[in-house]
């Protein structure tokens, strides 16, 4: 079992569209927050703090997937709730927003981990590195 | 086969994060706007005036799933081909997001078109009107 | 004196652009929260309940005025602090935001009171209401 | 008399808030693209170039003040024309929104020049280089 992070989030006037709901994009702004916040919490650094520590380049997406339940709007405070699971070569987020205790939305996002590539000048994916996956047991 | 469109969207600095690439979250506000420029294009009409022309209150997001094969840029011209496919009750959208003919993601969106219910005050979802089906066609 | 309002603001990742430091119009919504979060807590209700139990439309934007002093950037938690004053047909926000004291970036806004127009179903613009100035004394 | 630069944007629905028009801080995010395009127009590159043809690192906002006339939403299809004045340190921009030759929003930037500081690992401002000038007039 792997670390895990809850945290609120406020909804916000223009968040919303012209419906009164959340306009749909800024769930994944919440969402890369929040996976962000995961691993500030595990390795007890900021995201800033781990670009110069671990000589990365950061967890890009490679696929997510969301379901739309119940629409939120603004001032609601809402609860993420965010696991992972770790593969050989990507890692697995779980996003589950929560108004009130009833699930709003779900997401799964596919991450790989990546580092600066010195051959080409760009970054090339990598397992993640040991002493990382060591901090979320 | 139904309509599809083409439009052509400019990736901005302010789209873009510390990595120097697009903010994922981006591209969901650019298929937004390409979902809404299809309906456009097939009403002949803008979202504002459907809103008022044919008594609905939108078609929100049921779910969404993207892949994430390449990444852009700031000053990238990229190119969203939209389609649509109508079910029973809900459609489903496919975004083709490419950049010099090379796929840098593919979204698929499922949609339900919603009324105002007068019961209740709030939404419900319906069959798209037979009228709106046939400009499609 | 009136009331005043001071929150904690955490800069996300994707709140910065390629320069690494926060993208300018990620301030104003900033602001625009921490208006309202100034006024939720004078009225004791979120904008969502002021909007239903005032019978108002909001308070647009009349001007802004902002001057950038520090940038700031991801994983930076910074203070907004944000003050009010009441003219009679508008009124003054300022917003000063601050990391570890050291202001970063200075806004004022004058804002203006709408409520609906039954005349021309529209929105026109009145006075602050005495109840909602007692709330902030 | 130097260069200017009209452009076209349009309105979604995205940018919107609950009141059904645009939500103020998307008027910045066009101003900042609309700097960009001017830029790009007169040095006949993009951001992207320019960042790594001339040796520089932006030209961040010192000011903004703007002022809000009339409110657009989605589906409008507005004007921006963007003027330009160079000074010793710093140069300013002139951006004006309009909707069918009426204008929406009047909005004035300050900004500098910045490059590289080997010193210190940071960023300082110099003046705009002739060649850049040169190229607006």
């Amino acid at each position: 079992m792997t670390l895990s992070n809850s945290r609120k989030v406020r909804i916000e006037w223009g968040d919303c569209d012209p419906a009164g709901i959340i306009f749909y994009p800024r769930y994944f702004e919440i969402f890369d927050a929040s996976t962000a916040a995961l691993f500030e919490r595990a390795l007890g650094m900021t995201k800033f703090q781990q670009l110069k520590g671990f000589n990365f380049a950061g967890y890009p997406l490679a696929r997510t997937r969301a379901k739309f339940i119940r629409p939120t709007r603004f001032g609601d405070d809402v609860t993420v709730d965010t696991g992972i699971k770790f593969g050989r070569a990507s890692f697995e987020i779980e996003h589950r927003l929560s108004l009130a205790g009833e699930i709003c939305v779900e997401c799964s996002e596919t991450r790989v981990w990546v580092v600066r590539d010195p051959a080409t000048g760009g970054i090339k994916s990598q397992p993640v590195p040991h002493d990382v996956l060591a901090k979320f047991r």
